[in-house]
């Protein structure tokens, strides 16, 4: 798949990704290096949490939906490049043996005055468990560079 | 250090970190797992991209953040759990050598009517290089319980 510029990208387009499997010792690995709290690290002082149950850090959600959107159909040119963000949350946990992927909508689109060469693309990620539930949602502003004439 | 229930908490209250060095190992090692682009990959390569030299992936900077809050003197009961973000960005790339450190202000507070043993409270998380840069800048809405009566 050869690099996407501003040019071709449009508003209601939809990129789609792999999948990707987290098992519990990833959890618990990340956990330990990121984001060392029970309810990440220990099976069963997790029961005793808000998600009774063990649950992956959310950044290692975040971490996972890079790796997808890296890996998806949405290569804009000059990489995966974030100006900010206007939404991102969890709205369900991920657990243990769920399975990811995602879909990434571009959501406007428009040039950047202070650099002809480049423009911007707000672009909603949305990643999914197995189940369909989403458990990111990612309103991102995205560096796309313009085609070269 | 005991935990911290709503009532414990200010406006304007600041709390701080430790400190944590990354080096290029661990950019490069994060990035091959969660954002396998060049300019966090390889440092030759990182050289024609827009960081002009390697970068952490930004989603390394968060994780490292989260390190070094979950570690921090900042400790409500129930662990650090978000309701979700109200800012959230990258200011300057993060380096090989780098050591970063960070300052969480609580900015608001409030009771939650649907949940009445939790508040929440507005955190600004700002995560600062050895020259006093901010690298993340992170305003996060975060469940605090209340104090048992």
């Amino acid at each position: 798949m050869s690099a996407r510029y501003l040019e071709d990208l449009a508003v209601g387009q939809i990129f789609r990704s792999g999948k990707l499997r987290v098992d519990a010792d990833q959890i618990k690995s990340f956990a330990a290096e990121f984001d060392p709290q029970p309810f990440h690290l220990d099976d069963v002082a997790a029961q005793n949490f808000i998600f009774r149950g063990l649950a992956a850090s959310g950044w290692h959600t975040a971490a996972l939906t890079m790796r997808l959107l890296v890996e998806s159909e949405f290569k804009p040119a000059g990489g995966i490049l974030g100006a900010g963000f206007d939404e991102f949350r969890w709205p369900s946990p991920v657990r243990p043996g769920d399975e990811l992927h995602l879909e990434s909508e571009i959501l406007e689109m428009r040039p950047l005055k202070s650099r002809p060469d480049q423009g911007l693309a707000k672009v909603r990620t949305t990643t999914f468990n197995q189940r369909g539930e989403p458990v990111q949602i990612l309103v991102a502003n995205l560096f796309v560079p313009r085609r070269p004439a």
